[in-house]
């Protein structure tokens, strides 16, 4: 039997990235390549007390259906702590909690964009979120991204040329894979623009609190008086990936639609999982758990950006150590070859994910590779980045 | 702000059943619109069990990331056991796990079909999996359910004149709504026609343990030498709904492209989800467990036709008694208006689900209500019954 597939899929290859992980997880192997947690950044006390207490008093509510929207004291706690702790959340926006916040790319897709329609997104970008645009059809279209964050003049430029643009994608925040943190004169004005031209912004928040130095910026969200952001969260990295947990705050027409869409994709979050979050945000002092995470990948990237100095690796990893996040984006010298540097460094023993997997256009100019410091042990930390140095100094 | 939305969300409305469960949650109303597990279904001491082993035992394997295919061991038990219970499974196939069997309609519409192609189903058929697929932009023809199953003379005459006839769905244990059975000869006789046209069939089977009588039939998915058989299966009748946990079997190079789908989606399914699910596989007595079930759902299917006839609903409510699943549908006399017929039981204290919601084409002639009565309790049942005959003897 031959299998004819549907356009939108017969183009999307396997994310590059979980392509790498599964290399990776071969024995001996130190992986730079994930987007993990660190094991021991999980409040694993605190899930243990609460799963025993619900399966205990409420087995039935932990275990029968739910409604599709998330379990209501939830979504009521999430949006509260986004108005009190972002200033995010007008009278016309409305929550919905979703299967990690994966899935608030994929239903805001499905629900906003015919196929052909045009998104824009800061190249490089996350490659789980342009796949799944991709994986809807959709023409993507990269705006560069410089230091300061996204080239606005460039987005412009695209907002005047491209048709049918249906949303701007954006991480402000320790973006992924490039680490960069937009400033707020920029987020002001890329909320203007996208006012301007009557496009939405899909704001993507999940290292938010992941901040290492320097205070906090307003989420884009937290300028929208107009309802044109939808803003997606995640409680992946401050509490668990394994369980699941996302949300989306955005106005409450889209969340309608949105919410027909997961209807139909997974019924509903698994309802052990929300109420293990709502009751970790109720009984459980989580400002302090995540001051405790923000120290141990405060020192881990640390150990990552020293050893990489004292190590040699350097010369050729060249660096701008982010405010936040989980990774470190290092651009390569122009002689480098970027996937024969990786494919170098993994023989050796030190999985990295090249750069060019987070093209948003095939011919975006990428040369670097992303390196993650959150999910190796110290010592993985420490031998990962001597062998780095023994890489470039053996020449590549 | 005027926001746009895609065609395929356009047109579709929440699901009418959805909609009715918020009516049928007030207080006072007896629902036998649900279809959800009766709460003394649920194994509650296993849960308790495993959760507090897996969570004192491996936290970090609970929380973390996983794969998106599924947690191996899972992956593997769940094979095994459909090999040796229903015969399923040849080696071009492969397992992945699932958020929910819903997930299966979702993944295997947005692998296989593009928009405007088309899809044959059962009509009636479950609302659940037809909204999947109107959500792709795909076009649904429906093949009349007859008390023998799907009338395969009228699927032959469809296969003959749709393009683009993308798969067959079916459910052949105890229809969602029908509750009818397909005998074993109209399967093999449907999975010849599918091979001769050159169509997958997507078989979807969430009710197969849930059998009260008679022997259980073989799975189409068992005659599938040739690997045209995408099998659904799920724990949410066996187990709970709440977690999440459905599967596909089906050939390799499917699955492949579900599961790049199932990446962009929600990443993997919640893990504790699936190792709850494997440990209990593993640790319990699954089949003594389904045994306990069955003779819960037997005897609440008993009241419930029982109760129908004593009050004299059966003059209007025409049923047959189905040999498995959850639900009695029940066909009206002509001159009753199915969408009175259910406003008025609703005013009277009883939700039940006007058939239209399942309805593949609105043309299709249905003039049926269907029935749940695996989540009342049995008091309910009693007087949930009384009051439908109270109805239909004020005659309306």
């Amino acid at each position: 039997m031959t299998y004819n597939f549907s356009r939108r899929i017969s183009s999307l290859a396997p994310s590059a990235i979980r392509e790498i992980l599964k290399a990776a997880s071969q024995p001996g192997v130190i992986s730079f390549a994930a987007g993990n947690p660190a094991p021991e950044a999980f409040p694993v006390e605190a899930v243990r007390e609460i799963s025993a207490r619900l399966f205990a008093d409420r087995p039935v509510d932990c275990l029968q259906y739910g409604i599709t929207e998330g379990y209501a004291p939830l979504r009521a706690r999430v949006r509260t702590a986004l108005g009190e702790q972002l200033h995010c959340g007008e009278g016309f926006d409305e929550l919905i909690i979703t299967s990690g916040a994966q899935q608030v790319m994929d239903l805001a897709a499905k629900a906003l964009c015919n196929e052909g329609d045009t998104v824009l997104a800061e190249s490089p970008s996350f490659i789980g979120s342009l796949n799944t645009f991709r994986s809807y059809g959709l023409r993507l279209r990269g705006v560069p991204l410089q230091e300061g964050g996204m080239d606005l003049d460039a987005l412009e430029a695209l907002l005047q040329s491209e048709r049918n643009v249906r949303f701007i994608y954006t991480i402000p925040n320790y973006q992924n894979p490039s680490g960069v943190t937009m400033p707020e004169e920029k987020r002001r004005r890329l909320y203007a623009l996208a006012l301007q031209y009557g496009v939405l912004i899909l704001e993507d928040n999940p290292y938010g609190e992941l901040r290492y130095e320097g205070e906090a910026l307003p989420c884009i969200k937290s300028m929208d008086t107009e309802g044109i952001v939808i803003y997606a969260g995640s409680f992946s990295k401050i509490l668990a990936p394994g369980i699941r947990v996302g949300y989306c705050l955005a106005p409450r027409e889209i969340i309608a639609k949105m919410t027909v869409c997961k209807q139909v994709s997974d019924v509903h979050t698994p309802i052990f999982s929300q109420l293990l979050v709502d009751e970790w945000m109720k009984s459980y002092d989580v400002a302090a758990h995540i001051k405790k995470i923000r120290a141990l990948y405060r020192a881990k990237l640390a150990l990552m950006c020293g050893g990489l100095e004292e190590s040699g690796a350097a010369a050729v990893l060249r660096f701008r150590r982010p405010a936040g996040g989980l990774f470190l984006w290092c651009v390569l010298p122009k002689e480098v070859d970027m996937l024969k540097f990786a494919g170098r460094t993994a023989e050796c023993g030190v999985a990295v994910v090249p750069g060019s997997a987070f093209a948003v256009e095939a011919s975006d100019p990428i040369n670097a590779v992303r390196l993650n410091f959150s999910t190796p042990a110290d010592s993985q930390l420490r031998r990962g980045v001597e062998i780095l140095g023994e890489v470039v100094k053996a020449g590549i």
